[in-house]
């Protein structure tokens, strides 16, 4: 009797897993070729790339993306779409960057640089001094003041090669631009150019932003970004004519706080219409380029999750958002916003999911959860085997997600390869052209398939 | 006593696997890192694509290309480097073809194609008839000669946007340009134009390899492919007038067959001098471009494969050769040649890699061998997972290497991420910019450390 009871179990069991992962796997197929056959991510993100383009925050056309944004999701039927007010910074560049060396013998050479995101302007006539070049903070303690004083302190430490994901080789090197000035400053320099975050060498200079921490205004000093090439070119005329100048003139300005906007729609659960599940990436991008990897192409991707599971036909359980965070660049006060307003109305967010490392190829997910919860989420991997996602890691999500952080609610990040990111990442190049349809689709339809699977099983 | 024996065992097993598998996962490091850092199958690219460029079998350029890598194979310090000859087909395009629409009504639309490899020119008029557009070859069957003679047929069915590898939806669609010809000639068509095989929408025509079959000369007729937008255009303009008319010329020419070479550089094995493992690309390519993705991306990789192997201070147990093999794109003739004096000396063939699908960022693997043979190499999955090289499947190798199938040889290709390739393939953009360093040094770590694996451990 009891190994009759043990062998119904067993094929009750099986069956019903059976059923239940067949059912799984279609439904994820028709998110799949929905959004390969009628995707709307790259329609989309040509409209906002090429119609709109570079949208920093508090500029004339963040505010238009989040007006033309709220317009695409009205139209979608979801049963609510919404502005969340918050204030933003606004930096704004000014007229273009200008930079030479000036060799011992007076010869000058023009070079590629932009000022780094927050940074302070150069006086009007620029800032002309000579250079010590350094790879760490460690260097400057070791020359201390007495050899920086009254100089230009060039950061030129390349991101590694040999790191795999180009995002470790990211962390490993952007102290450089987001503490260079404050560090150098302590040294007594007056600029710094920092050799630009790009795995490659070529000629274009990525801005992104820098902090002064708590440097007294007397002491901040302005900062640049250079390309590779002219970092290589100047490490190399240095290594010949330590005595050679940098002259930069830069002319942005930090102006006062404006109002701007997350954009948000949801789908709201039939069951559980109290637990939310979150899709999104940062409507704000850098304002040298349009920005379609950073993060255009995460915004409308998560816009059409919300799409994508509609056409299929998916009526989800519990609430599903999409919120398109604005200033993620330069300040994150959309996601604190975002984050501040859940905790303070008692939403419980059982799962986020951030895209924003570009547009290419999806190959996983990372997620920063408990141990039991991963597992479960691993779980799922076979789902997506067919569709060439195998990255299911812990560790790291995504900076709007982060601030969601509870203990509780699961944070992920949809992990594109990312072996081109930092050709784009904060630079002039960073535009449609250099998208691919089917990769994009192919992110979207591996967003909502996880969406869907949260939806259904939940996180715990 | 036999607990104990079991539990020395248990430990020995335990002991030598873990040494083995740390010492594997240090050198498969040391390659990863030597690709990453001095590599050099981008520089070499950059070479024989800018340098020396398009290289159809035949060619002036395909002569060059021999010359150059057997040059810079003698350089790396191999045990042998060798020409293989081979006698090829000598195909020309002549000059540029020229294409239009023509409405009922006389006005003349301009349309981007190019003959396909192996076509008949036009006759010097060209071919000016109407036109019927098909999707199939059933199609052609169902509607019959006396709707299809003295008429252009239209190839157009889109490669399929829902397979997720494109190389399904290339297969999937390729009967069409292959064969296209010589079905429609049995129908009494005047030419054949084709969709190009590309899942984009762009101006680029592709050509690739077609075939008459065993038609007689008097029923050949040439052979054309149209971009995808002109298409796009021809088959809307076809829906709104049934009765305009395509006007096409073309003026290739199949010449006498020549000789050319296989390029082959050999590391000779310390233990097993008399089992080889093969690692090649092709290396000629389709004339309209310098052929960077398909192949020069394969071959440089397949060079430095063997010049990591030694930079890394691996000496191989059994004999490692790259080839370089000519004629893949329209006539496989040096791949056969290959292959049979490989069985005319009674070589052991071991394993045979080819890199023919792109210099994308590496994904994996596909097999074609025994099921034990399968399982075997599966087990060394875990060695690639820190390189997010996840895929080893059953099922396909690439076309050189084919010719050695023999049903004890392992047969394998890299599969790169394939979203990109047919943006590319055939096409007037298959240059060397649409190369990513990183991806290409990736894809020839991989196919490195599979031969170092292979070589260690063999295939059974």
């Amino acid at each position: 009797m009891k190994k009759l009871l043990i062998a119904t179990f067993c094929i009750t069991f099986f069956i019903f897993n059976t059923s239940r992962a067949q059912s799984d796997e279609a439904v994820i197929k028709s998110l799949y070729n929905n959004s390969l056959t009628q995707g709307k991510s790259y329609d989309w993100l040509n409209y906002l790339s090429n119609q709109i383009g570079g949208r920093l925050s508090g500029s004339l056309n963040a505010e238009r993306a989040v007006k033309w944004t709220k317009e695409e999701l009205d139209k979608l039927g979801l049963d609510k779409v919404w502005l969340q007010p918050v204030m933003v910074p606004k930096w704004v560049r000014g007229g273009k960057e200008y930079a030479y060396i000036e060799s011992a013998s007076g010869k000058s050479t023009t070079v590629n640089i932009c000022a780094l995101g927050s940074s302070l302007a150069t006086p009007s006539f620029g800032v002309k001094a000579p250079v010590v070049e350094v790879k760490t903070f460690e260097d400057l303690a070791k020359m201390g003041s007495d050899s920086i004083r009254g100089k230009i302190v060039f950061f030129n430490r390349p991101m590694r090669p040999d790191f795999i994901l180009t995002s470790n080789a990211y962390s490993d090197a952007n102290d450089q631009r987001t503490k260079g000035a404050m560090e150098a400053s302590k040294y007594g320099a007056v600029g710094v150019i920092v050799r630009s975050l790009n795995l490659r060498l070529d000629d274009f200079p990525h801005t992104g932003n820098m902090s002064y921490g708590d440097l007294p205004n007397s002491q901040k000093i302005p900062a640049a970004a250079i390309s590779t090439n002219d970092a290589e070119l100047l490490s190399t005329m240095l290594s010949l004519d330590e005595d050679l100048k940098f002259y930069f003139k830069q002319n942005c300005k930090q102006l006062d706080d404006v109002l701007s906007y997350n954009v948000i729609g949801q789908i709201t659960g039939s069951e559980y219409p109290d637990e939310y599940i979150v899709v999104g990436g940062h409507l704000d991008s850098w304002d040298l380029a349009d920005g379609s990897h950073d993060d255009g192409a995460g915004c409308m991707q998560s816009m059409d999750v919300l799409r994508l599971l509609k056409i299929t036909g998916i009526k989800p359980k519990r609430s599903i958002r999409v919120v398109l965070y604005m200033n993620e660049e330069n300040g994150m006060r959309g996601a604190s916003k975002y984050a501040d307003l859940a905790k303070q109305n008692n939403e419980n967010h059982i799962f986020a999911l951030e895209s924003d490392s570009g547009g290419f190829t999806p190959r996983g997910f990372s997620f920063d959860c408990s141990e039991a919860q991963f597992n479960k989420i691993s779980g799922w991997k076979t789902l997506f085997k067919p569709y060439l996602i195998h990255y299911f890691e812990q560790g790291g999500s995504g900076a709007d997600v982060g601030k969601l952080k509870n203990g509780t609610t699961v944070l992920a990040g949809l992990r594109p390869d990312s072996q081109r990111y930092f050709d784009y990442h904060h630079a002039e190049n960073d535009t449609f052209d250099a998208i691919n349809k089917r990769e994009l689709e192919l992110g979207a339809a591996t967003m909502a398939s996880m969406i869907y699977l949260i939806d259904k099983y939940g996180t715990n």
